[in-house]
């Protein structure tokens, strides 16, 4: 019996995208365009550029308003794009999403103003209404951005009850990068229609059984394939083929974060592509020490992992 | 005896400002300079703007480079600024802190690049370091900023003393707003010169008699001449009023503490001045629920505690 046509995973696996740097220190737009196009090309469903793995917070304002022009003037299809937008400052965040609207980006991924710890859902409410009203154009859709660990600001089921009874439309879902499984379960099941996305590769599987919408995660920045696999499987009906894909995609995972990822990841681009221009992050992170960078090929060597064979120039 | 001549308090008595709105959510310029006048007129050595309490995370860098240019050309003494400059993004944090200097600040006080949390003392290394190179300016003075409970990067001895080894003039001092009287007063004796300053008012006299520097705090924006009652009798060798004075500011402090203090003070200010328009705050901090504003008045009443005379328009 074949199920597919009830197996939805609406989003699929999108790459929170790195943002290689130029010598300078600036965004190197040619290699991104070139980053972006490989992922879409090697399994990606869409690019949350600008996220936590894609530095996007060591950025100011105009260099990211800067990269997303560049990008899509580059060619790649505004429509795969979900690009970070949340920042401290409301009216930072208001540009950031404006401009994601109007480039035609699918949605945006909204981290709350993470400064203040310890705030109330009022205030979370006010904020997330303040730049929705702001914004003010229906073609925008928000995903929440749940990352308590690095944000230190939970979003939890009442507020995004709250903001759905309020913007049913636009408030379209979640990344949660929590690594609470059961988390991610209860929104999905407690919120019908609201794209419940996990930040962990591992938990792909299990969370799209469970009605998730796919992930959002920092290792497919090199091993999309793996996830794409997961995901067509489960689309097929195939749950030996998922699992069979889920396995090792969780192993190369485990492998890579035993690091900080974008370091990591850097690291593994600029092995993969033979170009040390990878290597380069803006303080305060910082490149991998040379033994962890051995220490990390010898692990996915031992996995027989290697990226999809490098596409850019 | 009178050992006054050895009783150096360097900084003395800083409030952390708060910022007033208008009703469009903007600054109220207007009226933070007369809240900023009133505050040097009451007992601040210092005015450390655009801090925690200042809500600075919450405005757009030029917004902030706004606030700094209205406050200097309505008078106020640059000499007395002590500005909050640190932003996740270095870039951001360069040209406030060039701002600052420029307008001729006393000096800045700077957040680490706070989004990524579990970073290296090499990342942190760094980032103050491209900061300082950015500016390049010999008249720049910079205050640490250790508060982890909000920031979620602790500045640690071992970083202080690798900062002070490569700028021992640039580099001078630190707020510590982690509450640990240890900790501060570990730094100041480990470090001559290096100036240390409480971010609590209960703190200020145990810190002082350990050879610290003074306090910046958010009570101070009320509570000004209580802290300066402290740094004067200390001043003058007279520790029986230092500690007459001492214990009041702390009495305060533990009864405004209760409440999340930017909401706090506002509400003191609004109901001080008459002025509704001090309620006003950014999401997603939230102004008193009615019931909380009216314990927290009568806590104060109970301990005959008023600001000094309001002298704003």
């Amino acid at each position: 019996m074949n199920h597919s046509e009830n197996q939805t995973v609406p989003d699929g696996v999108m790459a929170a995208v790195l943002t290689p740097l130029a010598a300078d220190g600036g965004v190197d737009h040619r290699r991104f365009a070139d980053h972006c196009r490989w992922l879409l090309a090697s399994g990606c469903d869409g690019l949350a550029v600008l996220g936590t793995t894609g530095e996007a917070n060591s950025f100011s304002v105009e260099e990211r308003l800067t990269l997303l022009d560049r990008l899509v003037e580059s060619g790649v299809p505004p429509a795969s794009l979900l690009p970070g937008t949340g920042c401290c400052a409301l009216p930072d965040t208001v540009r950031l999403t404006r401009k994601a609207v109007t480039l035609g980006a699918k949605g945006v991924l909204m981290l709350p103003p993470f400064y203040y710890k310890t705030v109330t859902d009022d205030g979370l409410f006010a904020a997330f209404a303040e730049v929705i009203e702001a914004v003010g154009d229906d073609r925008l859709r928000v995903y929440l951005y749940h990352f308590p660990q690095m944000s230190g600001v939970p979003l939890r089921a009442p507020l995004i009850e709250r903001l759905l009874a309020r913007y049913p439309t636009i408030v379209a879902g979640m990344k949660d990068s929590s690594g609470d499984l059961a988390n991610m379960t209860a929104n999905a099941a407690a919120f019908p229609g609201f794209r419940v996305l996990s930040g962990s590769d591992e938990l792909l599987w299990p969370l799209i059984q469970a009605g998730g919408a796919g992930c959002i995660t920092a290792v497919c920045n090199v091993a999309a394939p793996l996830a794409a696999r997961v995901v067509a499987a489960f689309r097929s009906d195939d749950p030996a083929a998922a699992e069979s894909a889920h396995e090792p995609l969780a192993a190369v995972r485990a492998a890579i974060a035993r690091y900080p990822l974008s370091a990591a990841l850097k690291e593994i681009m600029a092995r993969h592509t033979g170009d040390a221009g990878w290597l380069r992050l803006r303080p305060p992170l910082t490149p991998l020490p040379v033994d962890d960078a051995a220490a990390l090929a010898t692990a996915l060597d031992r996995l027989g992992f290697a990226p999809a064979p490098w596409s850019g120039s």
